[in-house]
């Protein structure tokens, strides 16, 4: 039996998994992120408990095909340029964890090995290329075209958060630019739209009862009941959203696109506001590009860490 | 001696080259594209036109590794959708071509067939991935990582001009949607743009002169002679072009933007325009993506077309 290890690298906890090296998931657990002076001691973590999982399962290392990890900042030939949640400046990742684990390390940007699970385990699998954009705290993405990830000439292939689509916005964003995707379409951004149509819009809404507790599923639950402004609300996201996807689908022409992340728990409702205005943005495009839910959900990067591994 | 044909198919003219295998023109030549019976005939023209060229230097069809040509319209896998301005329905031009001439064809969209060609042989040369946009009566581009041209599931990568960049355009652009880059960035669009301002704003210019005759080269011409509203068409189309390609940049982050078409005549001069917005647009990306002209101006399409035959 041959083995392969899957680990998702986040600012507050890190997800690894033990798998097949056909894939299948065996086994997952978590441990926190240190990231206390410049996050010394994360890679130290990853590679001691590791061991302890392999040492549990009575696996040698020898077994082992790789150790695959994806990483919350641009990658480029296993090199982390920074990595500013995790206090890292410039770290060759793939040497440093290969040498404390003893295991062949493969790393890439997490949002491209998330699209890259999605792709090869979740709901990408029936399709030849997928768009990955994930929509969280930030809004992140990935493109997978005939199995590749494609990286980009220094492994920011993918950053579809920053994409200008307001040139007129007054506030920042978190990179420095104003009007970003992320800034409407990310659970921040869309917590953040409520809150401001709350205030502008005097209408009678459910949203006002949550006061400052108000989340972005709240709003997506209360769109689904029927509430005006919290339907006003997701439209306006999703517009844009749409949009974009659709402008990249002129450039890349996948065959599918594929939301993740925390706000597209919001389901089939999600899809229900996007499809009609992606399929109108698309009207050039001869083909049918589909618009679908990811099915991994958070181990959507142990899967895709996994598949970082070369055969 | 080996040699390749490249053919770049437009609706008004074919232009055709004799190429080394190693991709040296040695000749080019063009033919009238006869469209009447929905372009019956134009697939005959070719091959005729090639074999008395080749005919004509001596060379036997076996010595030839292949044609490869550009068609103004999706191709996938050798087959052509619809191709209004030719008007042809669904073709199998790669089978077609290729049992009338004789000769392996490879067939591909015109604009990636450019880009391609830029790509191997123009100032795309020295870089790992490109995104050529080609600025003409319409917009088209193709994009090219590690020598592939990104087709698309469908044949319609590349098809960057009908991105939506304003969803509140009144106008409609001729692909039925409304708010499309190539509204604001083709030679078409440029135009319209400074006639529209000239019709709103009544400072003295230049521009008043040529009348119905202006051209968008006339605009550059006088926008470099220091003309303010020829100055402030340019801004504000150009502007609109460093956006969207600093868009596509976020998503595949190629080395090199390269712009190509009769707007990029203009020369350095738009360069100067665009280079500041878009590496402004850039912020968040790590790598430096350099914008420039293109350099084989109309024979970028055989050149692109010579390389589409697979060695």
């Amino acid at each position: 039996m041959r083995y392969r290890v899957g680990v998702d690298l986040g600012g507050t906890a890190i997800k690894m998994g033990l798998f097949t090296n056909k894939g299948e998931l065996l086994d997952c657990w978590s441990i926190k992120t240190n990231t206390s002076n410049n996050g010394e001691k994360i890679l130290i973590d990853i590679a001691k408990s590791v061991s302890v999982k392999l040492a549990m399962k009575g696996i040698d290392k020898k077994q082992v095909e790789g150790l695959g990890i994806g990483i919350p900042g641009s990658v480029n030939h296993g090199i982390v340029d920074k990595c500013i949640n995790l206090g890292w400046g410039s770290i060759n990742i793939e040497k440093e964890l290969g040498t404390l684990s003893g295991l062949k390390v493969y790393a890439e940007n997490d949002a491209n090995v998330a699209a890259l699970g999605e792709y090869e385990g979740g709901s990408g699998s029936k399709y030849s290329s997928i768009l990955f954009m994930t929509l969280g705290t930030g809004v992140g993405g990935g493109l997978i075209i005939d199995g590749k990830i494609i990286q980009g000439f220094c492994g920011c292939g993918g950053e579809i958060g920053h994409i200008t689509v307001n040139p007129d916005e007054k506030l920042s964003c978190n990179c420095g630019k104003k009007g970003c995707l992320e800034q409407y379409t990310s659970a921040t951004g869309i917590r953040r739209i409520a809150l401001e149509m709350l205030d502008e819009d005097k209408e009678e809404s459910s949203l006002r009862e949550y006061g400052d507790e108000l989340t972005t599923k709240d709003i997506f639950d209360e769109a689904k009941k029927g509430d005006i402004i919290a339907n006003k609300v997701v439209d306006y996201s999703m517009t844009i959203l749409a949009r974009v996807a659709s402008n990249i689908c002129h450039v890349v022409n996948p065959e599918a696109v594929i939301l993740g992340g925390g706000v597209a728990n919001a389901g089939d409702f999600l899809i229900d506001k996007i499809e009609d205005k992606f399929n109108k943005g698309n009207i050039y495009i001869s083909g049918d590009t589909k618009i679908c839910l990811a099915s991994l959900g958070e181990k959507a990067g142990i899967y895709g860490a996994c598949y970082l591994v070369k055969k």
